[in-house]
């Protein structure tokens, strides 16, 4: 039984007010499964890359114990790339450059031993594509997680809606679910958006936090307070990759063991933040992520 | 040993997307103490009125069983008046109008039967004024509660450092807690804050919830997630009362007691924006408060 991971595999070039990299290695999948692998260790890749991609990036992952037989390497093209500046409050940014380039006419290949497949994390892509994995499966799995953005809304509502039928779990932040519902309200937009598919939606709200619903329960999840938020970038796919690796981990679908995977979801996202791409999550031990977990218990509970 | 609320006592005339009133009773003392009664009983307000302000409205804080002789009331004089138009999304507001009235010279008296103050809520007022109640009190109360506003930093800052200087706890907003610091993380801007007087600092996030800093812990205390929010007038103060409310039924100050009274706080601040004004916190149940501070553990506890 495996964890598949799709998404983008990319290079990044980031600016905050602490610094700039080169190009470092990003991509949601990237970081989605290096999180994941912290908790599971059956996690396959599915992506794209060109031949700009050194076999030493790929090393990281295969170190982590990730499978990438799924990572199409495509000679004489080049990676997805993405470059940002964040602005001073680090809450806002602004997209230098965007160049798709393999990922323009991506067409997921589903490996043979890949077909094992328990828990799929569809990280943010076209609809279309995501829409491709789940068909590409010959046994529906057990779990499925879509991280989308408004972008997808923008130009691709009609495909979203036709994918979200087809999911469990959808990640997506408080602006996005007003977007899509139509509703200020988060109660009332997650309302909706659960007559849309999901049997679970979490609301992402950054530096606050994170919402889990069904169609009968809430639990907010607290984002820690940070002296330093370093370069935010990969935190979301952090978050999704710490949420559905350890629900793999513990095998039940319920929504106790959702409010811990958000739990380790938000500890692993804090990691992220910490240093540029992903320089600290690339190298985490056991100690730090259960001290970091005992500091969600710490910063939430009381006893009333 | 009683517990003084200190603050405007006003009238209001309310437009939000779902209604309008008159004027109606309100102001940062009138909420606080309403708040304040559910916990404890011998409350008592400082503040201002003009003769506007009938028997029949002071009535109702005395049935609350809310002292009232520190309640001047001015004759020929009128009430503070706010009137206030909320936008679609309720997080912002235009102010339509503002009258100060008898607030502007406003000198508080302090009744020789309120001296055995042991608990001070100095509410949203002129710097100056807060300090004037604190001076007037024989003997320091032992908890000192100070509410503030950027208005406050903007035209009265060393004011307001002095008083500062002079109080337990602060709370304030997050974009408050940024100007006073000049930090944007709230984890700085704390640290800072917590240097200029009060032991500990609580950040007000609206929707968001609220944090509780002190110089080793923090706590975070989440917002009940609502389908309609119908006014937010008062919220915070209402916040505000029901956490020193708490915290004087309580007795002992310390953080695990601060963190429940944090959750009590905001379990009557959701009551609060449920109807217009103090339209639903006046006429609350304890049975009810005790299903909403269920439905508070139930939203933000796990197991791990």
């Amino acid at each position: 039984m495996s964890l598949i991971i799709i998404g983008s595999v990319a290079f990044d070039a980031i600016e905050t007010p602490f610094g700039k990299t080169d190009k470092i290695v990003g991509g949601a999948a990237t970081y989605a499964s290096l999180a994941a692998s912290y908790f599971y260790d059956q996690i396959k890749i599915v992506g794209v890359v060109g031949d700009d991609f050194l076999q030493s990036n790929i090393k990281v992952l295969n170190d982590h114990g990730i499978d990438t037989e799924g990572l199409q390497i495509k000679q004489g093209e080049k990676s997805f790339f993405w470059s940002g500046r964040y602005h001073n409050d680090m809450n806002s940014r602004d997209t230098l450059v965007t160049e798709l380039n393999v990922l323009g006419d991506f067409d997921p290949i589903i490996p043979e031993n890949y077909q094992d497949c328990e828990y799929l994390m569809l990280g943010n892509l076209t609809p279309k594509v995501q829409q491709t994995v789940i068909g590409r499966l010959k046994n529906r799995p057990k779990l499925i997680v879509l991280d989308t953005m408004n972008f997808w809304m923008d130009i691709a509502l009609e495909d979203l809606l036709e994918t979200l039928k087809m999911v469990d779990v959808l990640t997506i932040n408080d602006a996005e679910a007003r977007q899509l519902s139509g509703e200020y309200s988060l109660v009332k937009a997650a309302r909706k958006i659960l007559t849309m598919g999901p049997r679970y939606l979490i609301i992402k709200k950054g530096e606050h936090g994170a919402l889990l619903f069904d169609e009968q329960q809430i639990f907010s999840a607290p984002a820690l307070p940070l002296a330093e938020v370093f370069d935010p970038t990969g935190a979301g796919d952090t978050f999704a990759g710490g949420f559905i690796g350890y629900l793999a981990k513990v095998g039940t679908i319920n929504f106790n063991n959702m409010k811990n995977a958000l739990i380790y979801g938000s500890a692993l996202a804090s990691f992220c933040v910490e240093k540029f791409g992903t320089e600290k999550i690339v190298n985490l031990t056991k100690e730090e992520i259960d001290n970091r977990v005992r500091e969600f218990v710490s910063l939430s509970s009381f006893t009333i």
